[in-house]
């Protein structure tokens, strides 16, 4: 049997549903699919984007399924190349074999992502909107699905197309001064030159900047539940995902001592990170977990400190004032008085009153809870939802989410930096020789094109579409 | 917005692939569908059986997925309505999300089933093949597979029409000698009624007697464990599943003291019962678990006869006897002397020598094997699964494995056979008035339409389908 090795097959669909989804895609595949079915036609002569009835055959010639078979015909398709989907029964059994008959007609299995791999090596979609497809399958918000599908539509790949083109004005007014730079002209545009680095150099840090705000509406706003030990925090923690365990999953901490768990609050993914109790006993060992306490609070963005409402006001304005003094001013914090259920009301309202000069900024709030017993939980869970709803549906520009391309925006924002530099502030002679400049300005553009793949490695590649499922 | 009432939609395929398809079907399907869809052309004109690359939209505007729409046209489609085939990227948020478009713009969720149910109340489909559908979605089997296919392409409908219709001549032949009774006409044809009704009932005990060999090949061919304590039945039992653990499944035994588990053997699905020890102390409640170990011996088809090499062979001798003497002829039994690791290869020899009295029969066999270190299962297991696999292959006709089918054709004998008796052996005057026999035919003419649906009730159609999944 002669093989197709550019033709692939894979599951599109999970098991366990009523109809199964197999998808085969190459120079072939309508060929190879032909072998097996058996219609009113031939698909030979099936045009691009038509369905066909029928019956997949064994080798034997016995029935094995009946069928409804897409053909796309190249490029109009998801790869850009010839590709059929086979609709059959959600039959494990039957996509098994379905996927034996195509791999002894010539086709291979298909590797992680290759359908989608194949689209981009065909012009259908550039390397970050590949990207957004899987961050589309795995979107859980609305928000997180809103920045997938921008970036899969081609929104930040525009805006990348932008600076390069910008970028690529400024390296042949370059190319023009190193022509000219033996003949000592005059050059006249150094301020034309500065201005542009600027611009794209600030372009660059916003959506390095965004990449804090975007990583968090894809993997969950991060919130560290701090407090005393028994101030409460793991009950708190239950509380919050209680009702909505069901869609809980446990990420593994990187250290012992913290457990994270993903909810969806009002459609706002959050992570909530339960740290060890803080001002714990002189043991080294807890001390450790403290120090950790405290690198989490550092990191988060957002900070229940939870104070025991049954401890002596200093006890508790102490507690608050420790975690208070470590926050910045992108932070925000909440505090959360918590056992209400076990005190009368003036103790709750006395705490407050102690608890006013923290409050300074606008980011800061107090609420008056009860984990065991529910009591202001329900307000809780709205006012964290608001605030993260508010400040995703006010961002304008794209969101990056993705490390890569963090990484890669990071290496050009410091290649620009080095031009900067190099201009100078004067119109005099720039300090660094123009080629220099040349070749950190090529080093940005490397890395800004990187992540539309416009320059791309097998290694690349490989790391991209080796996290995507079969099949996509 | 108006609803239309009779149009349903719900996902057909599961959660977790690349791409996921939701199903709508109805008179209004295509307009449903078309008003939260962007295509280059709307779906109102669209032909049957034609695909359409468009994008799904919000209320607000917003984009929410790209995607291909499939368009079928009644009847030419799996309900026999007017459908559409929604496929998405594989995302519950975006899942979710249509679901959610297409309920605000008409549609109605489907109940479990109801596609089908729809396809077999718009004639597309009779009973039979409808619950042939689940049958071939969850087939694990090559033979499982074959049987739901065979009765999906109305194989087993056919046959059921076959004996509908001789039966339906002998009530017309009746009905003759019913209008001429009065005159005392000779009846010339009580032979040849007599031939019709004993073909059909021989027809209806044959499908009856399939049972026992569908229901294995569908549930697995129950083999009980049994034997001693102490003789390894679990270690066996582990040993059998080992390296296909991973698609067994746990079945809630019927009693506490009994363990079910499901097993792929070479193609074979198995389900394996472990018993109670036999033999075990005076205590009570032991006792009933033997007592219900027996009963599971006595409604198995393959015993496997787990005996201890360690013991007197006088022992061994007397527990394969205990076992040996409650089969029946239709059982198969299989001596396992186990623990051959443990002993030298002359106890087992002298085994073999004392049990030959016991394996008169064809239908008993007797292998060494050591359970604990695996000698000999590999033997077992291609034994066991060549033994099945030539019984299946080896029938023609169709093989029942339906519960209510069985229950049909029970009542459809029971009837047949009052027919029979009231006929009489002579060509005398029957015993039973000819009138009060058409009735008796009417009950089987009954039983055997309501296993296609000929005769159904909404009771019959809610039984079946609300076992099927949403989707389907």
């Amino acid at each position: 049997m002669e093989h197709f090795d550019n033709t692939i097959c894979a599951p599109a669909t999970a098991s366990g549903g009523a109809m199964a989804v197999i998808r085969i895609s190459g120079l072939h595949a309508i060929r190879c699919v032909d072998r097996i079915f058996k219609g009113r036609t031939s698909l030979a002569e099936a045009q691009g984007y038509s369905m066909h009835f029928g019956s997949v055959i064994e080798a034997d010639g016995s029935l094995l399924d009946e069928v409804v078979v897409s053909v796309f015909r190249a490029p109009r398709s998801y790869t850009g190349e010839n590709a059929v989907e086979i609709a059959c029964h959600g039959s494990e059994y039957i996509v098994s074999r379905i996927l034996a008959l195509l791999l002894q007609n010539g086709a291979k299995m298909a590797a992680p992502g290759e359908f989608t791999q194949r689209a981009f090596l065909h012009g259908k979609m550039d390397l970050s909107q590949a990207e957004a497809v899987a961050d589309l399958i795995a979107a859980q918000t609305a928000a997180a699905h809103r920045i997938a599908l921008k970036q899969l539509k081609g929104g930040f790949s525009r805006e990348l197309a932008g600076m390069r083109s910008e970028l690529l004005n400024l390296a042949s007014l370059m190319e023009l001064e190193l022509d000219f730079s033996e003949e000592e002209v005059e050059f006249a545009d150094r301020s034309q030159l500065r201005e542009l680095v600027e611009k794209v150099l600030a372009h660059c840090e916003k959506l390095i900047e965004s990449f804090r705000l975007g990583n968090s509406i894809k993997n969950g706003v991060p919130v560290v539940i701090a407090g005393n030990t028994n101030s409460g925090k793991s009950t708190l923690l239950n509380a919050l995902l209680g009702e909505n365990r069901a869609i809980v999953s446990d990420i593994a901490g990187t250290t012992r001592d913290t457990i994270e768990e993903t909810c969806n609050l009002d459609g706002v993914l959050f992570r909530f990170i339960d740290t060890a109790g803080l001002r714990e006993s002189e043991d080294t060992i807890e001390q450790i977990g403290v120090e950790r306490a405290y690198e989490k609070i550092a990191a988060a963005q957002l900070i229940l400190a939870v104070l025991d409402l049954t401890q002596p006001v200093e006890e508790l304005l102490a507690s608050a004032s420790d975690i208070s003094v470590r926050m910045t001013e992108e932070q925000q914090l909440v505090f959360l008085l918590n056992k209400a259920d076990a005190v009368p009301v003036p103790v709750s309202t006395e705490a407050r009153r102690a608890l006013s000069p923290l409050l300074a900024s606008a980011d800061r709030q107090v609420y008056t809870i009860s984990a065991k017993d529910g009591i202001g939980l329900e307000d809780l869970r709205h006012a964290l939802a608001a605030t993260w709803r508010n400040v995703d549906t006010a961002s304008e520009t794209s969101l990056v989410t993705n490390a890569r391309h963090l990484d890669a925006l990071q290496n050009a924002a410091t290649a620009l930096r080095r031009v900067q530099e190099g201009l100078g502030d004067s119109d005099a002679r720039p300090p660094i020789p123009t080629d220099l400049l040349a070749q950190d300005l090529r080093e940005a553009l490397y890395h800004l094109g990187s992540i539309t793949g416009e320059v791309s490695t097998d290694e690349i590649l490989g790391n991209i579409f080796k996290n995507f499922c079969i099949g996509k």
